[in-house]
């Protein structure tokens, strides 16, 4: 490590922390300082990086003075703590949490949708979508250039990992639990299923699936805050403040990888063909005859397949499609690590 | 068995015909003589049915004279084989395939929605519909009543069980084989995993989704057969042959109970509030404040719950709306029984 950028990452030894880490060096981000951080309780542990060891310090006391960039992923409370402070010490912040997101300063940002972007961070500040969003924009953009995007219906597919660790391990417990009582195959019949108690979801997840992803949102309207996410960065990212969208977020039994069941509506009509030959050309996708999201884990694009004309909508202006892209890649790391690549990009050669 | 129906049970052996005979039992159908008939590879065990041993009878060589009622689950390919020879000999058949649903002579009938068509059997066979859009038709048909039902957009949740045994086998035996190579929580990349070659399906079905349930149906609109039925069926039951039904149709790894998102539009406004007032008081439907496969399977009514307004639909005029039924009672074997109960509930008192 010699020239480069100063980076940080906030979070480094949580679920999508360590995918950064991971992807700042499959993608030789030019990095001429790596420093993690993490809350008390992760400080101190060593984590090697490259051909480094890298000892862990603590958020809430360390200096974050020096550092060009920090990545972060420490939930919403973490990111209103400390991205503010790691901003006025200079550093680039670029969060992956909500805390930021609608801020008007805030520029949200899909590298491949909206770069331009990066340039009103007027707080020092870069947020990084939400992972459901997120895997749907840089198939919406393109089909949005074409024939101007009116609305979306979107049913999704979301997948445990996308509740951090705790959400994997709850479906693994009760994938063991249904094993090791052999009622796998002869589940017919909820009452066969002992699963242990619920704890991160509100009902079983493990051969189940949960249409309350999220928490209901106290404003009178029924929805979910991922459901109020999908509409409100959907309009910011696209910059569409009027688009409609009614989203339906539902868990499924899958480790990684969301999914989402779009129904889009346009100004002008547009032909699965057409739509399949923009995205063949689209950045960050990649077309798929079915799209899947086990196909779509590990990998970097949004797979979309399954396209038709939606015959529900006069005229031949709307699609329907199917997108699956990995909620801890591009759905969070990935992205964000590319923005700290737009940055760079911008750097004057040392 | 003295008094009663005279009544066969045609692919007594399968996954649907097995729960036929179960609610046979459970809901003390009126039964004076009851025979099973099955594919040769079958016939000749003999099935216990209540203080009864009935050995099965081979479909092709059996003689079907003397019955008045014949509950057909043996596939479309055995239906139209074999239902026309059980009618002509004096049975109404009341038959689970897809073979005869869009039949102008043969009425489509789910028991709490369209009970009035079973006289309507003009070649002696009523069609139960797909297991996908039964679950919705309750639901449906008393929101339509009050507001004029014009659109859906469904995206569903389909149990491997709505393929036979065989889904169901499918989906255990791979996740015993992510099991047996303790990858279970570990798996955030789908490299990880080693599955066995999937057979009933295109794609592996354990932690993942699959958004092709059916086959795309070859007349260049891109749609599955089971996508198509949702259209049709949905159109005559509900008796909206104009109605617009875009469905996009996804098996996940639940071993029973069917899901519907669904988008729906009305001609009037409709609050959620007044829509739960009318289903909380429909026969056939039991609300849920989040409402599962799991909660499902097992029960006779279709959940349904997550009812707001669709914000993406002016006026108040949509609703947005999660079902979760048991595809293998409601959406097959248990509205066959209701039929026949229909039917039962017409003959005069022996």
């Amino acid at each position: 490590m010699g020239e480069g950028m100063r980076v940080g990452v906030v979070g480094a030894t949580g679920q999508v922390g360590t995918v950064m880490r991971r992807l700042l060096l499959e993608r030789e981000f030019p990095i001429a300082e790596i420093r993690f951080f993490a809350t008390a309780r992760s400080a101190g542990q060593t984590i090697s990086f490259g051909d480094r060891d890298v000892v862990v310090e603590d958020v809430e006391t360390a200096d974050p003075a020096g550092l060009d960039i920090a990545l972060f992923s420490a939930g919403a409370t973490g990111s209103r703590a400390h991205a503010p402070r790691f901003a006025a010490a200079g550093a680039t912040v670029i969060d992956n949490s909500s805390a930021w997101r609608m801020d008007p300063d805030v520029p949200l940002v899909v590298s491949e949708v909206n770069p331009h972007a990066v340039d009103e961070a007027r707080k020092g500040i870069i947020a990084n979508p939400n992972c459901t969003t997120m895997a749907a924009m840089p198939v919406l953009k393109v089909l949005h250039a074409e024939a101007g995007l009116e609305r979306l219906i979107v049913s999704t597919y979301q997948a445990v990992s996308g509740s951090g660790l705790k959400g994997a391990e709850e479906l693994a417990s009760q994938v063991r639990a249904a094993t090791e009582q052999n009622v796998l195959g002869l589940v017919h019949d909820g009452a066969a299923v002992t699963l242990p108690q619920p704890v991160t979801y509100v009902r079983p997840i493990a051969f189940d699936v949960i249409p309350l992803a999220g928490s209901i949102v106290d404003d009178g309207e029924r929805e979910t805050d991922e459901e109020k996410k999908l509409r409100n960065e959907s309009r910011k990212i696209l910059e569409l403040p009027e688009l409609l969208v009614a989203g339906t977020c539902v868990r499924v039994p899958v480790f990684t990888g969301h999914s989402l069941s779009i129904n889009a509506e346009f100004a002008e009509p547009i032909s699965p063909e057409r739509a399949e030959q923009l995205l063949a050309a689209a950045p960050g996708v990649e077309l798929a005859d079915v799209p899947t999201p086990l196909q779509a884990a590990g990998s970097d694009p949004s797979f979309v397949g399954r396209i038709r004309t939606d015959q529900s909508v006069p005229g031949g202006r709307g699609l329907a499609l199917f997108i699956s892209n990995d909620n801890l890649r591009k759905g969070a790391a990935l992205n964000a690590v590319q923005i700290a690549e737009l940055i760079a990009a911008k750097q004057p050669a040392a």
